[in-house]
């Protein structure tokens, strides 16, 4: 009897120290997801929230380079949280984006929607109306590499919902 | 005695579930780093090695984005292993440089090196001479955005030891 006591105390520490194996492992595990993202997604800092009417939900932007008398090129880095977009829009000199994180959409006017993931590049002509941003359950991340020389963006109307999700 | 023999069993058990633990443990951890390494690092191709003298050492040279008669910057995604760096070379219309990864460096005639880490971004204004490359001991990626419009690169001498070192 007092066998059995013991071996079932034991079977108890056994049981207890093989659960705290796997939740430590899995504490380790989720720490380093977040020192993943942090580690893979940020290469540019995220920035500010922008306030201006040009975007539809939560969209930050990190201006890397101005363009000067010298260098007509602006380069931003833009994260749009899940379902956050730009307006329809166009650049009078063309934009170069370049795809650092996360799952996008990037629609041409009469074009069907670009679903966008790391390592994509987009070369937008200059004046074709436009719009990207994040996909609905994903945020998305971007480099954009804007021409400045010919004038500044031209904004358009909202990206409908129907338009979003098509 | 019998007892004594069962808790030793049991004893050994124990220790063997705990160790076990700790190195299915380590090995996620190890595997998670792999993970990291490539989630983070890797954003476009590598691409191909580079073949032309314009470099010294190993350098790999993925292009992005062409110019075109719209566009006229170019987008390259190069990769440097350590040690290896450009000649002294100039942009009639200039180059940005945006550092994905590693540690590298970049000097223009006449001034001091500086030493470049993920997020750093550098605007190289026409017609200045400069070098770029990996340090000694860390490979170095950039994405480079080129304007072509005024002319092509113009290649100098070779980048020296002692200036390398400096």
């Amino acid at each position: 009897m007092k066998k059995k006591i013991v071996e079932g105390r034991i079977l108890v520490l056994l049981l207890l120290s093989a659960a705290t194996g796997i939740l430590s492992c899995n504490n380790g595990k989720e720490q380093n997801r977040g020192a993943t993202e942090k580690s893979s997604s940020i290469i540019f800092p995220k920035g500010e929230r922008i306030t201006n009417n040009n975007f539809t939900g939560t969209v930050y932007l990190q201006s890397l380079i101005e363009s000067d008398s010298l260098n007509p090129n602006s380069v931003g880095n833009v994260t749009f949280e899940p379902g956050a977009r730009s307006k329809w829009h166009l650049h009078p000199a063309g934009q170069i984006l370049l795809v650092t994180d996360g799952v996008g959409y990037y629609q041409e006017k009469g074009q069907s929607k670009k679903i966008l993931r790391k390592g994509d590049v987009i070369k937008c002509p200059p004046n074709i109306p436009h719009w990207h941003g994040a996909s609905s359950d994903t945020a998305f991340v971007q480099v954009a590499i804007t021409g400045r020389e010919k004038g500044e963006t031209v904004w358009l109307e909202a990206v409908t919902n129907d338009e979003y999700n098509k």
